[in-house]
Order: C-alpha cells, then sequence, then structure tokens
C-alpha cells in the first residue's frame, strides 16, 4: 500500500476506465471513504451518505447498469471480468437533493478519487446509471441517489494535454491507445482583478 | 513556500474564516487554480470559469457582501483590515447551472482548498452572498455566478471531533476560542454490502 503520496503527483491524477481486477482491501476503501467526509459541506450538515460495494456478486449486479465515456467507445467500454471496475460506491442524500447536496458531492467525490489515487486505486465518477435499477439493487429510494464511483486499480496510463479556449476538450484514444484528456491551462479560464 | 504536503496532512483540512493579513503572492494564487482545473468534471466540459480577485480595492468592495457561518457569529465574523480574506475567487459557470454544474464546482473548490493549505493558506466556501451586487462588481450575469472562496493565510487552528448518528454535527467555538467542527466517522455514515 503506498501512502503519503505528494498532493503534486495526486494532481496527475485522471479518471481511469480500464481496470485490474485484483481485488482492493476494505481497508483501502476505508480510507478513501474517509476522505469523503472530511471534504467540505454546506454548513456542516454532512447530508451524504455512502453505501460501499464490495461484494463480487453486487458488483456484477451493478455493473450493467452502468455506462462509461461515449467518446471513447466502445474501446473503454470495461469488459466484465477482464477491465470492469471491482467496488462501487453509491453515494446518496439523507433528503431529496437541492444544489448545495450536488456540489457537496462533489467535494466528496473529489476528495475521494486523491485519497484512491494515493493507493494506485482508479476511479471513474459515474453519473450516468439506470436509476431505477439501481435504487432496487441497493435497497435506496431512487430520488435520493445521486451518484456512483466505480474504483479498481489502474489498468491505463491517461495523459492530459494543455489546450486554449480555441481547442476542443473532448478526450480520445490515440493510435496506441493512450487515452488524452486536453485540459484549459489556468490563463485559459481566469480573469485576475 | 511549503510544496508538496502529504495528503494525509492536507485531509486534516478545515474551513477557516479567521485570516491573517500578509498578502497571498499571484503565484500561490496560480498555483490554487491549477487545482480546480485538474479536477473532476462532467464530460471533461469544463464549464467553470474563474475571477481571482487579489486587488485590495475589489476585495474591499467585495466583502461586506458576504456573509459567514451563523453559528459562530459575531466571534468568527471577519474584521475588516484584520482578520478578513485577503483574496476571493469567484466561481461562475459558462451557462446557467444544471446540477451537474454544481457538482463540478464542489470538485473543483474542494481541489483548490487542498491546494491552498499545502501553502498554509485557509479557505471558506461561501455560498451566501449578495449576488446581485457581486455580480455587479465582478461584471457577470448573476445567473452564472455559484460561489465564492475565500482566502487567507490561517489565523486559527480548528480542530475536529468525531461523532456517532446520534450527535449534533454542529460546530461550535469553545471556552477558549477555538473552534470545533464534529464529523462522522466513516461507520457512522456507510453501509457495506
Amino acid at each position: 500500500m503506498k501512502v503519503d503520496t505528494e498532493f503534486s503527483e495526486l494532481l496527475k491524477r485522471r479518471t481511469i476506465r480500464r481496470f485490474l481486477q485484483n481485488a482492493i482491501p476494505e481497508e483501502s476503501v476505508a480510507k478513501i471513504l474517509d476522505a469523503a467526509r472530511r471534504a467540505s459541506c454546506a454548513r456542516n450538515a454532512q447530508r451524504l451518505r455512502y453505501i460501499a460495494v464490495v461484494s463480487k456478486e453486487k458488483v456484477d449486479a451493478i455493473f450493467p447498469f452502468t455506462a462509461y465515456a461515449g467518446s471513447v467507445a466502445p474501446r473503454r467500454n470495461p469488459v466484465p471480468g477482464e477491465t470492469s471496475p471491482t467496488v462501487f460506491l453509491a453515494v446518496y442524500g439523507t433528503e431529496e437533493p437541492d444544489n448545495m447536496l450536488y456540489a457537496d458531492a462533489g467535494a466528496a467525490i473529489q476528495s475521494m478519487e486523491y485519497a484512491a489515487w494515493e493507493e494506485n486505486i482508479g476511479s471513474c465518477w459515474i453519473g450516468s446509471f439506470n436509476k431505477e435499477k439501481l435504487a432496487e439493487i441497493l435497497e435506496l429510494e431512487k430520488e435520493k441517489l445521486l451518484f456512483l464511483v466505480a474504483l479498481g486499480y489502474k489498468g491505463e496510463d491517461p495523459v492530459q494535454d494543455e489546450i486554449t479556449l480555441s481547442d476542443s476538450p473532448k478526450y480520445y484514444l490515440d493510435d496506441e491507445d493512450v487515452l488524452h484528456i486536453p485540459k484549459y491551462t489556468v490563463d485559459a479560464i481566469t480573469k485576475w482583478v
């Protein structure tokens, strides 16, 4: 287990959609969830709850109802049992979401993604899934289910490209099957006053 | 400038509402914004933009229209020129916000808060402000303005307390004027399946 990585390294984190199949220890999952609960949230109300889906049976049940990036399909559609996530984290609210709860969820998920990366675990924040089916499998009210986060040891090494506002932010796989993620520079998206 | 702090240290980050008045170098502000652009966002669409408010004139103009935590007022109301923020970052969208843009903003702000902490800079994510006035000062359409982040070198050392679901998450100042932030444990907010 890698621990205490420098933050500048964690900032190189990118979304992963190709996972190794070795199991993630529950203590690593707990460490990732610890980063969620420490994240900022509105009025410290802590209205987010988590389901750590670690059993193979439940992970397999959930997988068919999750969707991955259209821009790199079908090459980055995870293949069950070969490149698919080995853990899912479900993020839900104690009540039906308002804007601030979505912002809280974003903060918590970002924090988890850094904590995961520190352990060499890749993540894919999933907003596109079959909410009815997932709510049924997870025994939740579907209105409260916000996001899924897919986890697994990293099976790819994406590259970040620097772009200006005149370039396309669309990510792509190159001829060598490396994922490129174009990101606007600070200058491109910041005004100083 | 402190750099490359371990992530486990950054996870101890808490919201700061009492700031030292020494100026934050623009390179530190740029480093914080770099953490925002690297954060996760839906479809890599990068729909967030930033205004770095660094001039004393603009910071002073904005301050009266921002609100700080009710639970610790008036003791943690920043005093202008004594304990007030020295930089504001405005976070806005390229379009009117949907749920995913709020989630993106949460992710970007959380990332900035960790990057700030690495430089000993405290932050307060502000969702409560006079939107009309701020939009006017910042020359933005008010519908697009999402959040402010107040920045300044840390002038207090808040403490995190561990609580269960039967405890109150309300934060408070103790007799020695130390801010306590109760946080639910991982066990309290997680179900494993």
